[in-house]
């Protein structure tokens, strides 16, 4: 394994280790406990799932990796906040996405060559790229692997024995 | 700047903007407002102010980059829940080792040259980390860098603004 696999993998392990908690903790849930919130008046279980699907679909766009498949979401769970009263997709509809979600971008990743990563995303120009190289598409992965752990320290609170 | 300075640094830059985030947070609070639960019947700030300090302070033996700073904590902050009734340091107590801790992690991530972080942790058997070289030093604060994302996610709660 040379240097640039070696980053790659211990990035997607904490991606990985991420997403399966949070498949896990949704996987466990009935279609009435989504309405929970994860605290008085605070974001349900339900608009935190749809957030995190419409941000990692992001991903896919970010790292030049194709289209989004799930741009409808972005108004009702990263735009707007929870309760706005826009339509959204039902629960099975978002535990659909989830996967569909999932499996692309570990397709995606796969295809990926190691020097592809370290290549830049879609977000950062070329000029700034070329003086700040850190702003590749793999630490688009690493910033967004951060955010799903944010999000899953508060759903977790929404269960008996928890870890916060 | 080689392909491992630019891992290290990508890594250290994903560590340093979740613990400024911690930082700015906590030193946004009252002493009185450490005693705030993140919900109702969950842990305080003030417990996870010490859980953040002690897993952090850990890192320091877990990468070989010197002893713990503050063992002690580790009984009422990891091993024990919330409210175990142990004895804990004050809240200014606390805040001087958090300062502590974090100087003493960015002058010992300092030291530590491209080439080292890329060698094993002293929690991996040689012969484990022969088979998996991605369980090196760096991943440890690729790992530790989410677990204060997971409690930040909590934190944030207790905010009347929040982004939970």
């Amino acid at each position: 394994m040379d240097q640039q696999q070696l980053f790659v993998k211990m990035t997607m392990n904490a991606w990985e280790i991420q997403i399966s908690r949070l498949d896990k903790f949704f996987k466990s849930l009935t279609d009435e406990q989504f309405k929970q919130e994860i605290a008085p008046g605070k974001n349900t279980i339900f608009y935190l799932f749809g957030h995190l699907i419409a941000v990692n679909d992001n991903i896919l766009k970010v790292i030049g990796a194709g289209e989004r498949l799930y741009p409808q979401l972005d108004e009702a769970f990263i735009q707007k906040p929870d309760k706005s009263g826009l339509p959204t997709p039902s629960v099975s509809e978002l535990k659909s996405y989830w996967e569909t979600v999932n499996k692309k971008l570990t397709e995606a990743f796969a295809r990926i060559k190691p020097a592809e990563w370290f290549e830049k995303h879609t977000v950062v120009s070329a000029e700034d790229f070329a003086k700040e190289p850190h702003r590749n598409k793999l630490s688009v992965i690493i910033n967004r692997t951060n955010h799903n752990s944010y999000h899953h320290g508060q759903l977790i609170l929404t269960q008996k024995k928890d870890n916060g």
